[in-house]
């Protein structure tokens, strides 16, 4: 079973949901059988690289209000972040574009470390005083994750790098119906939208798995009950493959 | 969209639909956005490694034919099979053991060159003199291949190498309820059986892709209708994430 998870790494809910969705893996009792998948999605696809501002100043102009009710929604969404272990810094977070990340992050698919990456990015993002939209702090979670330092630096100095894969994903999040992040869609069958608790993870999982045997596609339907004609050809469990009498 | 193909390289079958389901593709509009992963599946898992015999004597044993009716038996598959543009010898072809061929396919996954050697392999059994069960061969059609010779000579050399793969691919035919190959899943959601003809393929393709938007898990569906709750937590498209009033 695959599940492919859109997210951003500048969305608080994302960084929660991901620490959520893995307890609800964690619990399901096929996890050995689940490839995870994560996709990318800006929320913000708009803002260029290098404008970067305080994430209290985001919040306050988003919604009209005060620098301390920006931090009370702050605070909101930390305890939701400690209630899963996971260390969110209110104060003096910064926002910016993510598309680097998103192409680092798919370099980091193609060397099988990318959920390793995600989480080094989240926490540093999150919960530590540095800046993932400093070009210096990327390089060296890229390195941590287990990547190559010269790969890294290649790819954040080739504005195509990966361009398109981060591309691709966000068509594709369109052409799926996501409207937000988190958005987790399990065999490309059921969603799952936002930072759900675990226990939602286990159950649409479990239902995933219930239901994974797959239709048998209508304009080939009447094959199922005309096994030796030769358009539906075929080579059996026994080794033996469809032949004329 | 992704379409996983479980096959056997010693599956005639397979070979052709192969075949007839890269022409369908090519006639489906969204053919760009199609990811195609072959998935191994062993008709004669039994057979030892260096167990050879000629197919002529394998039909005429599993089907108890004089070997002349064997090789009728070859010759109507070898029709369908030039009618695709194929090659096929009907005398002389060898089978044996496949599972050092599915462990090399999965070094080729890995390597971006799986579609490549899966259609060098299948020529070389089904319509070159040469045999796939001779190591120097599959050595030869690694490299041809693009794969690096010590890496193939290594995955050969190594018995477990991608083992744990190759049987991962063939539970997980058994649980989607595969029983014979070609078998053909689109997104995990509308299943073929076997080399049908290539417009069945096209028509699978539409099909899936019509019905491509996720269905919202039941345990999570609430959520649609009360998004502003804690357990839908969410950041939108706007870069909004929910947040108490």
């Amino acid at each position: 079973m695959r599940v492919e998870i859109w997210s951003d790494v500048a969305c608080p809910w994302c960084y929660i949901g991901k620490a959520r969705f893995e307890q609800g893996l964690a619990a399901f009792a096929h996890r050995d059988e689940v490839e995870v998948v994560h996709r990318s999605f800006e929320l913000d696809p708009d803002r260029r690289p290098g404008d970067v501002i305080p994430v209290l100043d985001l919040l306050a102009q988003r919604y009209g209000r005060t620098r301390e009710e920006a931090q009370g929604m702050e605070e909101h969404v930390a305890a939701n972040a400690r209630a899963e272990g996971l260390g969110y810094r209110t104060e003096g977070r910064l926002h910016g574009s993510t598309f680097d990340v998103h192409r680092l992050l798919h370099l980091a698919k193609a060397r099988g470390r990318q959920s390793a990456l995600l989480d080094l990015v989240y926490r540093t993002n999150f919960a530590e005083e540095r800046s993932v939209f400093d070009e210096r702090v990327l390089v060296e979670l890229g390195v941590r994750a287990g990547l190559a330092e010269s790969e890294v630096r290649a790819v954040l100095a080739d504005p195509d790098a990966y361009a398109d894969d981060v591309r691709a994903d966000e068509a594709e999040a369109a052409s799926l119906g996501a409207t937000g992040v988190p958005f987790f869609v399990l065999d490309r069958r059921y969603g799952v939208s936002g930072g759900q608790p675990a226990e939602v993870f286990t159950q649409a999982l479990e239902q995933a798995w219930q239901g994974r045997t797959p239709t048998p596609a209508a304009a080939a339907d009447t094959t199922d009950t005309a096994p030796t004609g030769a358009d539906a050809a075929a080579c059996g469990p026994d080794g033996a493959c469809d032949a004329p009498a």
